[in-house]
């Protein structure tokens, strides 16, 4: 953590910003190793240019933000406090009304939060550190890479579970409400994002909500899910074809296929990013599907389930060792249902590494 | 939705208000029936002293927003575009420059959001709306606590299958996902806050984890959960002993179901707010556990799973025909453990309404 505590200090002082606070729980935690979900109450980090950084916290939490390893100031309050009014107190020594400039988290604090900060610095200019903080994430280091890996493993064996419980009949939330089960039992407190099972033409919409729909013979099922592992999410979606299929189905799915391994293929440092979302696409559209494809190829995987890199067509950053980001394509045809097959993938420094283990080659499953 | 869109324009006639911005999916679906999760994406509602509402959402939700009801106009965006610039296009019209002030849920619009507000009326006033909107949802109509009424019996249903799971041995986890399962069979899409199952000792932390620890015999059992219904929340505690207990387990036990039965027989209309919490801590003061009860009495409870009314002490308001809220106090002893007992309150034209049905005298379970 003091590393990256001090890359941000290093920013600052870089950029003459006077003072930044940091509190998203995303960000919290990437800076401090405390994880926690603060509702509504505040939490954050304030950090400067020159002094030592100060953490605020509902004074319950205060020694779960110790025992993460936080050795600097905190200022706890209690429900009856106003945290600002403490902040003022204590940053009054880092004179803090002649700051002049002040990075947040633009597009995620709040408006009433900023007021609140105005309140201390009058007149202080607001200025962005999201940038810098998604610059510094998009990066992940080894520790990162092996929770990923496990974490990429635990949504492989969602699937499995998923694939276990098909029969004749079974409806879409019973299947989902044992992935979830399974994952549970081993512990798993969270899924990254709503997991999805969806059974035949209800496959054909790439934003479709399970519910109450019987599995019969020659349906599509997609199944896309992730869990929250140690702070860090994975995703995975595989579609099968449950007792039998017909030639489209299958002609669709080896179309997704061919086109999602093309991109990981692609995948190495130094790649134009967009030019993956455009190889796999162009094999859509030569297959006459690419009105079908109506999303991005797929996007960053840490902290949140959808972060940086955004691979998109228009994204002309570069991949670089120790990126990890989702690879997706999908056809989704209304009336007959839709394919999507995803993997999580690791840029290392020659090329790539595929932290989705389940098998994507075309299968019927009964 | 009609009268609820007409009570906030009589507001903004009322507050010589220009134009209200909302943008939370609880306020959206208040106000429009639509109910999502709009991730990133920008979705929200322009209101106007004089013309008629604007809808704004990504083109792929605007069939959806449609079927929902909504009968006026709709700025649907794809992913390449600038929504900002569609909006400012279309408020042209509403001569936009010209606004004076221009109301936004302070507490949850991102301050970005509202330099993309400002940029379209430079100079405007940024005020609030999140009393108002507050004000008015904190008294729920006949269909909405239909809807609260089985939400909470969906939740009476959780603690049910939680307690037929519990058997020597079992992990906190395993139980929390087999009600989890169970309801999700029932098509619960989302539990409405982090499911809690809690033994031993475990149940001394109010805001406890669960996790990998098993059953035993003399364990204090304590499940806290609800469901999201139809988008609104219910929730419930339920604490019991596992096959045997000690003396002290049950003297706070009763100690604590004397508090809640107090607070919720002095429920009706007129009362102030505050002196709920007040009865109901006196008991657990009187009793010398005072400094064991560290939170407030309850929370309101409707789309968000807290909400007002605030069931704390400082409350001035009173109860008023139509709200529903939590009561919820507890008593928690570091090495022995905590008992809380929640149920789910409507407050009726003469006096309260139980929507919590399971019992909740001393029991022991096996």
């Amino acid at each position: 953590m003091q590393i990256r505590l001090e890359k941000v200090r290093k920013w600052l002082q870089e950029q003459d910003i006077d003072m930044c606070f940091v509190q998203t729980k995303e960000n919290v935690f990437y800076l401090t190793n405390f994880y926690t979900d603060p509702h509504e109450r505040l939490m954050g980090l304030f950090l400067f240019k020159h002094n030592e950084p100060i953490f605020v916290c509902p004074k319950m939490e205060l020694n779960q933000v110790k025992a993460a390893g936080w050795s600097y100031d905190i200022i706890g309050y209690s429900d009856h406090e106003n945290p600002w009014d403490l902040i003022e107190d204590r940053l009054q020594k880092h004179n803090v009304k002649l700051f002049e400039n002040i990075a947040v988290e633009k597009e995620e604090i709040s408006f009433s939060r900023v007021e609140s900060i105005q309140k201390l610095v009058h007149g202080a200019e607001i200025v962005s550190s999201e940038e810098i903080l998604n610059s510094f994430r998009v990066i992940k280091d080894d520790k990162e890479i092996q929770v990923l890996r496990e974490a990429a493993i635990l949504a492989d064996y969602g699937v499995q579970v998923g694939i276990e419980a098909l029969k004749e009949g079974i409806t879409e939330m019973e299947v989902l409400a044992k992935i979830e089960y399974e994952l549970k039992k081993k512990g798993i407190r969270e899924m990254s994002f709503s997991t999805m099972v969806l059974f035949g033409d209800k496959s054909g919409d790439p934003h479709g909500n399970p519910g109450l729909k019987k599995l019969t013979e020659g349906d599509f099922v997609l199944f896309d899910l992730g869990v929250v592992l140690d702070g860090y999410c994975s995703d995975i979606t595989r579609t099968f074809v449950y007792k039998s299929y017909n030639e489209k189905q299958k002609e669709i799915y080896e179309t997704v296929l061919q086109a999602q391994k093309a991109a990981i293929e692609f995948s190495k440092p130094g790649i134009r990013i967009g030019d993956l979302d455009v190889v796999a696409r162009k094999i859509i559209i030569d297959a006459g599907y690419g009105e079908y494809f109506p999303h991005r190829l797929g996007h960053g995987l840490g902290i949140n389930v959808h972060e940086f890199p955004s691979m998109s067509h228009i994204n002309n950053d570069v991949l670089k060792e120790g990126m990890v980001y989702t690879i997706e394509p999908g056809i989704y045809l209304p009336s007959i249902g839709g394919v999507r097959i995803e993997d999580d993938i690791l840029i290392t420094k020659n090329g790539h590494e595929i932290l989705t283990k389940t098998n994507k080659e075309f299968t019927v499953v009964s």
